[in-house]
């Protein structure tokens, strides 16, 4: 049974404050919690149904894992899910990767995104695409909230996530280095160059690419509408973050596929 | 100031049955409400706060709809959003339009998604891509459910939604329409010929799409990942329901621009 102590721990976890407080955070999912298992990341603890921690019984027991059977009511106290899942892991929050120094690949930089939803699936399409790298603005949602850690569908197990200064970062990099920025008026990605190394950078769902960093922007593109615009109909003004980055980065890769 | 009864009729629009039984659906934010007064759409009430409703006058006054300013505390006990908007409206929700009969274009079609944020960003989607028709399962979520209409962002103004038996509407097409669905293994997206118009059929977030309309696809096709995938290394399985429709739909349109 869990202890009124496990619970308010868990449930701190929910809060950046607490997960900065005790470098830990919250992974909830059956397949999630079995793929932190074989990662890389320090598993702390392990709160699953009976019949989840049957079924993952080997792999449970050949970690260092403590591991607590728990009942459906009290997993739907401890869960950040509307609807909980088998298994809750509580893991290390890892030591933050350094920004890359040798561009050798395509490198996503997100400013200022605040959905955290937007972020999980951002990091999932950077994974699909090969994308090894993802730099975030300091003012972009926290990696480790539950949310983000649910939309990334395990592969923030798999993608590099950092936060930095963008200005530093982009003034850093080798000049020769492509940076593509997205604009509303920038040149069609559908025809413009695209080398297949480079930066990209995509913009916060409010305000786009940041004053600070526009002027290290060298290639400004844009995904073009298709509709049939009249005067009576308008058509939608932009395209959501995170469908906006997917279109770009399977451009980018389709070219060099 | 709100009645007890607003406040309950507001709130109970949440609710799919209570939308049914009302003709109603509820559509938040500066802009939407404003975008659905010049729309054909019917609004019935405005709840605003005073700035809105000062800023807004010419335009709410023309139209023949009741409105009442409200408190930021009064919005905040209607709202069904997380950050209340200075605009709520109650709107009459149209006759359903039907299926197209004639397939001059694309048409989307969606099979079972149950997310509303992602039903709404795929009309977005839509919009932005100039598809005027999408086609939803009965088993997909609610076109009104608040979050559809959030995530929208507007474009359930201009995109032509409707619900139908999946297989009989594929069933009823002309058999030279090439009908588009995505697969694990399907052939890949960037290197199969697409025709400029057809049908693609998006399938659920869990299952992809169903076994009964499998045999009306005709062409299988695929977005292929480009993750460095090795042993230890895997990569994401699969991509979410919305950010694949809009990587098809981008590929179908680049084709033709």
């Amino acid at each position: 049974m869990l202890s009124r102590n496990q619970v308010k721990h868990i449930r701190s976890l929910k809060q950046k404050k607490f997960r900065e407080i005790h470098h830990q955070f919250l992974a909830e999912g059956s397949k999630l919690v079995s793929e932190l298992l074989e990662s890389s990341f320090k598993v702390i603890n392990i709160y699953a149904l009976t019949d989840w921690l049957k079924h993952n019984e080997s792999q449970v027991l050949s970690k260092e894992v403590t591991f607590l059977e728990v009942s459906g009511e009290e997993m739907e106290r401890i869960s950040a899910l509307s609807s909980p899942s088998p298994a809750l892991a509580i893991a290390e929050i890892p030591i933050m990767p350094t920004p890359p120094t040798v561009i050798n690949d395509l490198v996503l930089i997100l400013d200022d995104i605040k959905d955290p939803g937007n972020l999980g699936t951002i990091i999932r399409i950077a994974d699909w695409f090969g994308i090894e790298s993802v730099i975030c603005s300091g003012n972009t949602v926290d990696l480790y909230n539950p949310k983000v850690i649910q939309a990334t569908m395990g592969s923030i197990l798999r993608v590099r996530v950092t936060y930095a200064n963008l200005s530093d970062f982009l003034s850093s990099l080798d000049p020769t280095i492509k940076v593509y920025g997205s604009f509303p008026k920038g040149e069609n990605v559908y025809s413009i160059k695209l080398e297949s190394k480079g930066i990209i950078i995509i913009g916060s769902e409010s305000s786009g690419i940041s004053p600070e960093i526009i002027s290290n922007v060298t290639d400004k593109i844009s995904i073009p509408s298709f509709a049939k615009a009249s005067g009576v109909r308008d058509h939608a003004e932009s395209l959501n973050a995170s469908i906006a980055a997917a279109i770009i980065c399977s451009e980018f890769r389709r070219r060099k596929g």
